[in-house]
């Protein structure tokens, strides 16, 4: 597994119930999934040479997440070992504009978008689709990283230094010298659903109840499973997840996130082929958890059931804030209630996630009121 | 931890979600708490001086088999490491013939006993309470390994040879020249319960549902939670093992095995102080595990919610048979529905746990079946 953070920690936990040994290539010896025990190589993502070392070690190559180099990958697949999910099916993960694109090509439904590279660009597509508009970073964001929300022209400069020809120095989350970003209409969103797949080479696929997330900042904060929404907008998201994955050509986990406007409508936002923070309450709630399951699904073993086996669920993430609360200490002392923690082993910085909790109950809102309960004992 | 067999490993597992440095002392670097990553240190538990060297690194010293010697935990505590069961505690656990005579003075019911020396006095001690008898040996004894059904008085001399003047050798289950047996009646049993007691040392305590164990040649083979047994009974189980618990002063996880006769008499049969055989399905069917409560219990934390999140479990260990069968190349192959695995790293033998499986269902019929599907995939 290509990163050792919090996803390669739980799934080096869920290999050790299928006695799989996992083998990550870190950056630091004390990465989550390293201090949790898993086997590692220190490397980079970005080097061949690394990826090459573990690979070679391993009867498949597969990810904590998509800031890998593309063109190592295809040259990897090219030396003949298996990378799961494929090059070509990550590079959805890894490229907001390539996704875009390769989506609506494909008859996805995706929010009215372009590829602009100067100010003069951010306005006319402004102009087509309204004030404010989105602009992303195509690659390296996450947790609401890369993300900005422009509700004017005279913000356009922010971005776009040298064609306004400001000093404003570096435009956040573009290269320097490389400034093109992907431009969204900005859409009225009622909730945000995500839909995870797991999916194996040959085709096969099992599907997991729908989840509702709840976002700050661009930020996961919680979500509970399964949404609280009728019977026919679930089976339609769940539809349209299935033939992303499909249509992608996913293997592993592949976590769709959706964003569900006033009228009904449903809108893909992006995926991410590696376990999600969307599946975590699978831990608890479902049969199968997302770590096994993604494991399962890349060595192409029979994937497992994804029902749940209560009525509810919820998870909040711990998310450090100005005041550095260490949650391993207050687990010495506070009551957890009818929750269960999850902590990753890292330091407390704002912002970061350090770990989560899930609640079950007879309701989502029952399971959520737990999990928040048990959420401010540990951070707050 | 002393120990590094499967109970240290999913130790091992529930102190990442923690965030506990779980430290085991093990016997080889391919005990199944090594081989999911624990720190280790190898050594023996029978030598104080590796004992210490755990301790002196530890914050707590608690264990995964009560095979140590009760000399050196004394000595451990006398140098004020914090040992949790204390060796007073642990005792109990460690000699069955010491256990029955503290619990029978501290009112607990307990099959009639005897400490049997040579074949006269187990002719008495069988004239008095009927053949046959049980003889076990009072230490060392686990899965069944130790104890005899004695059904006629030819058979002593099996285990009595000096007595008997045979050479049939050392006599099976006791040290040469310490022929010391515990004597038990042979109890009408109409079935097994176990019920696990998390303590802490203040004496705060939460008690798991009872769970209802099927043995096989003395193994456990399976088990079902909660017991399907009327709830006064339930209750009476209950008070049994929170008393107990509190009557040897345990710390930590005290499983309680219990008798029940046909007329719904509880006989207590024997306890281990840590996490035990008859939790294992709390992993998936409480919300929190056995494993969790330990370390937190042992640790002086506030325990955690030991509720079914289910209205049923059950849970199969996987026996090495005759056939080597090797359940983890079964993995690749076999669907195993609605249940799921957790494998030990170890080698197949006969009669060796080498896993489990556990199933939650509406009904502990419907969760064991599935169990028992599950388990047949990937063992026979």
């Amino acid at each position: 597994m290509v990163g050792a953070g919090q996803l390669a920690r739980m799934s080096h936990q869920a290999a050790v119930d299928l006695d799989v040994d996992l083998l990550v290539l870190a950056a630091s010896g004390e990465d989550p999934a390293v201090a949790a025990g898993a086997s590692f190589r220190l490397g980079s993502p970005q080097k061949l040479a690394d990826l090459a070392s573990i690979a070679a070690e391993a009867d498949v190559l597969t990810f904590d997440h998509e800031l890998v180099a593309g063109d190592h990958l295809r040259a990897l697949e090219r030396r003949g070992f298996r990378v799961r999910p494929s090059a070509a099916a990550l590079a959805v993960a890894q490229d907001k504009l390539h996704a875009r694109t390769m989506l609506q090509h494909a008859g996805f439904p995706v929010p009215p978008f372009g590829e602009v590279r100067d100010a003069p660009d951010a306005r006319r597509f402004a102009e087509q689709y309204g004030w404010p508009i989105v602009l992303k970073a195509p690659r390296g964001g996450y947790d609401g990283r890369g993300v900005h929300v422009v509700t004017e022209p005279s913000q356009l400069g922010h971005f776009f230094p040298a064609a306004e020809r400001t000093a404003s120095g570096r435009p956040p989350g573009a290269s320097r010298g490389k400034e093109v970003w992907l431009a969204e209409a900005y859409l009225r969103i009622e909730r945000e659903l995500a839909v995870l797949v797991a999916r194996r080479e040959d085709g096969a696929s099992a599907v997991y109840p729908v989840v509702e997330s709840h976002q700050r900042h661009g930020i996961c904060v919680e979500l509970v499973q399964p949404a609280p929404i009728p019977a026919a907008l679930a089976q339609e998201a769940t539809r349209l997840a299935t033939d992303l994955a499909a249509g992608i050509g996913a293997t592993g986990i592949c976590a769709v996130e959706l964003f569900c406007q006033p009228d009904g409508n449903l809108i893909v936002n992006e995926c991410a082929l590696r376990p999600h923070n969307s599946g975590h309450a699978t831990i608890e709630a479902c049969v199968t958890s997302q770590f096994h399951q993604h494991l399962r699904a890349v060595l192409d073993w029979p994937l497992g059931d994804t029902s749940l086996v209560v009525p509810a669920a919820a998870m909040v993430n711990l998310i450090g804030g100005e005041q550095p609360v260490d949650p391993a200490e207050r687990l010495a002392e506070r009551d957890l209630g009818a929750a269960s923690v999850h902590l990753y082993g890292k330091t407390t910085r704002p912002g970061r996630k350090i770990g989560h909790v899930t609640a079950l109950g007879a309701t989502t809102s029952e399971a959520l009121g737990r999990a928040r309960e048990a959420a401010a004992a540990l951070i707050e």
